[in-house]
């Protein structure tokens, strides 16, 4: 039984306690942190069997019942939480992504190469998600051949908030991050070159927040693949996730989820359901699964399925997509100084 | 080159003529007759390049030249015609049914004993489809084990006209007759049971006319298998003709054809495309299949894909199921006299 | 709060124990009890924080605690428990079937007509699956007019054992009580008529025990709907759970649930997964909701889904389906006496 | 009826014969021209009933009754032909693509203009099979609102010769010239800026040919949207030709034909059908419309439904394609001099 504290009592803090209170039998939750502690929140904590609430992550640090924390906590605190929790020899889960900065997170880097016992996990939910686990573990198997082509459909029901677009760090890292997490997870390898098209197509205001919404973006592989992405900040059928790798032997892709596998036939033709609403629907059994591998990595001393790599690798992508788009020009991740 | 005469004009006698002249390189048509021929009939003959018209299908029969009929007159001209044209020596393609009463199909099989040389074909067509010709070739090749469920869905976009109800003979030897031939083309043997269950639940002037318009009728085959027919005389997403055969060692089954294959995402669901229209879409190239393998057997000296017993059975199974209907009872087969 | 008692710790016992522990938090379990109670079994219920174990349910009973019992004892129990438990004053969460004799259903129906005030659902999971509620749904909503056919497929992945199948009372009773459920379900209605085929295809030790492995069964259902429900004990494939409702606009049908979503395309097909492979698997979500709908009940004093009467019907179908079967004839639902 | 000449007896040549001859009824074919003219040909086009056959197309444009040509000969002679037969006075429907070398267009186009009344088709056959229509139709109609992504998937079954890739003018205007067209079939605009990633991934020989098998090549269009191709030589499953365009107000994609629309439920999975092997299997009927919809618009008077600047653009696309790869760099189209 592994004993944890959740840093950050937002909307991804919420999902992991539910998750380890139900899902986690072998992890035990001792303390929740958040700095706007209130007494809704506090008595959440308690339905959900949690006995200690505080207002400062620093007591889950000093409590040495506590082995391993997650950092649920906003992106901008992160990677410091990140090495004070090293230090404090915790264990930790940390959502994505590290940090925009890649500085940043060479510093955890160089904190996790002073700690070596310590498990640390990046928070890439869609690699554990039933359908994208199926399609990596068929080409794994070889069951496709060698990868030379890989798709990547990743597009959200609607955009976010303004406000929130102005301090996402841009649709590559915000968005698209994850889904260059994906394109290595089915690659079984690093990028090399990246090229990005981005439109505005979607809201004009996105446009004067200096963002886009729309975009395609496409990758060079280690292994020779050739990779695509396409993103778009609202699909009004919902929430569209694919992948399809093709390769020396065939061909592997996933459909979405959806609530059921009904399908209505009428006068208008034949419907099925549309994809599930959002990631909440989608990846709820995903991020379950995610934080049962940390727990069991912890418990049987073996590493992490995404260590702190895992997490630098993304924001290089991004920052080169960003990069591609700013200069008009294909820009190879070796560009990007960390 | 085999030189045909078709006797009978109507749908399915244009039908066959398009096929022929379209589609079957190895047969000409070289005279067509119907009691109404007319200047339109004409005209369209003489746009197929069929050089003579007639209205009486005895010239056909007189003719040395032509070697095979297809006889496309009403149901109750059928048998009498295929006696003349085989006692004439013609190969005969028949339209489906060879008639509702089983002693005249039994005076076509004793005329056929007579002259062994004349080749014989029922116009069951949906053997000829690809989806169908694709599930017994399954079947047939172990691909499921043996056959143990049969279950066959076959449902008419909108009902005939009540005139043509009324002389039809029951939607069991007038529409369930198809499935009749299917059941026995997937499971490769005879049924020797049948029990049927009806309703009048699409149009009540169908039950005033003394028939049913909705029908599950379930059958035990010769080989122990199990099987079960459901007709409906309007599906308002248009023409359902589904077969699935369960066995030992797997499942087949079709899904529907339609226009397109394409699927439209949004607000309200994936929809794909209704199932095509009718008969002539679904259908169109299994008529000139059938049409292909008379011709190619005439050719090459060998059997009918469908023989006069194929056209016989189907009818028995008919009249049991009516009188399984009437006497709300399992009926065998052997019941029914011939 | 309602605190409950689990009466049977075998696998379903276990199962619903899950289910309210993980993911229905309006219910606590205060104690377990089953006649062969051990240490294993005891050291899983604390696991699970369940404060008490035993061997005898009467001590569930005397509880005054305890408000409601879930009975997952052997299916010769169940009449005899429910009444002991309605007579104590708890509401009752009672496996399928209450009885396969009518007369013992009977009693429970009368024991609750006496304490008004008692919550008594069946436990039929199948109507909680995401896939047969949303059909369910369509068709309640009117999305395909007024039901016409209804076809319900439901196989096994593979027989239990023979010694299960002899004192299961037989496939009927056993196996398609839950199709007899899901028809009346889907309906909105009883069934007034049954036929029943079957054969034994699968494995002749079942036959040789006096039971069939293989059916299909025709009802006449009270809303005119005449329906089809096949079964099979043994699908190589996985557990094959389908329905489809025909009606005056439109149809509407369901899938298998799979693990995953995805196709491999290779030099031999496009392939999928197989369904899931059995009902834990299926039906695990279902399972919860149903005990989730329970204590609803309970809490906000409305009906449960499934009242007696639901548990009553499905053993009265299966009765006539095996008197069809002896007596080689349809038989009306009101033959069986009660 | 139009009288018309075929110009070339290779396998385009053959395959629009035909077409005509089987499902154009108001075209028909007076002489099939062909330098390497042998007996064999002579024998097929007989069996196809044309009169005339030679070696020199030149007697097809001066015969006055022939009033259309199809230029189906090898690609260096197409726009020589194609000015010939204008200035003949003769429609024409000449195969993809008019020339590798824009100047040679440019000269084609001049000659149109000078001769007004001329019908002028080139073959891009795609837009005339049934789901690429329907995805465009779909377009058309508004259904998924303002385009903004466009993907398309095109793979053949396998590379052709080395001698035929060394001078079939590399990939981009071999290949993926269709899906240059396509794009701009279901865009309803112009290209304004392409980007190539290509690589060497199925035969290392086409790499030392000087060609590339493997590409991805993303696009901006006139109205916004962005664009992306991927193509590959060789999908060992087939034909894989799909299209997907998503928007404002929804999604449509097609899947691709395959010979029947059954499944096989076995242990190892639910598998159909691979996709059509090829061209003429997938594209047979799109072959007959394009050259019925050429007909009809002499017939009717009224506009090809691809004319010569359908011709050009997706050469233009091609040659920035090769410009892109070379030079490693996003290159407009308009840098592309005609």
């Amino acid at each position: 039984m592994i004993t944890v504290g959740i840093i950050g009592a937002g909307r991804i803090g919420k999902v992991h306690t539910q998750s380890i209170t139900t899902k986690v039998p072998n992890a035990t939750i001792k303390t929740i942190a958040d700095p706007f502690m209130n007494k809704d929140t506090e008595k959440w904590a308690k339905s959900m069997g949690i006995k200690n609430t505080t207002k400062d992550y620093k007591e889950i640090l000093k409590d040495k019942e506590i082995q391993a924390v997650l950092i649920c906590s906003s992106t901008d605190t992160h990677s410091k939480i990140s090495m004070e929790a090293i230090k404090a020899g915790k264990h930790v889960f940390c959502e994505k992504p590290i940090d925009h900065d890649v500085k940043k997170i060479k510093a955890v880097m160089d904190c996790l190469k002073k700690n070596p016992k310590i498990k640390y996990q990046v928070g890439f939910n869609r690699r554990f998600d039933h359908n994208f686990e199926a399609v990596r573990d068929a080409v794994k198997a070889g069951k496709i051949g060698k990868p030379q082509l890989i798709k990547i459909t990743s597009r959200d029901p609607a955009p976010p908030g303004i406000d929130y677009i102005k301090v996402s760090g841009g649709i590559f890292l915000d968005m698209m991050i994850h889904d260059f997490d994906m394109v290595r997870y089915l690659a079984g390898c690093n990028a090399t070159e990246v090229y990005a098209n981005g439109a505005v197509l979607v809201d004009p205001a996105i446009g004067k927040a200096g963002d886009i919404d729309t975009a395609i973006v496409t990758l060079k592989m280690e292994n020779g693949a050739l990779a695509v992405i396409d993103n778009s900040r609202k699909a009004v059928y919902g929430y569209d996730q694919r992948a399809e790798v093709f390769g020396s032997k065939g061909m592997v892709m996933n459909a979405n989820d959806s609530q059921s596998n009904i399908v209505i036939a009428n006068e208008c033709g034949v419907t099925g359901e549309k994809p599930l609403l959002f990631f909440l629907e989608r990846y709820m059994d995903a991020y379950a699964k995610e934080v049962k591998c940390f727990i069991d990595a912890i418990e049987k001393k073996t590493n992490t399925p995404l260590g702190v790599m895992d997490g630098l690798q993304p924001v290089l992508m991004g920052l080169a997509a960003k990069k591609s788009l700013k200069e008009h020009r294909p820009v190879k991740l070796s560009e990007i100084k960390f």
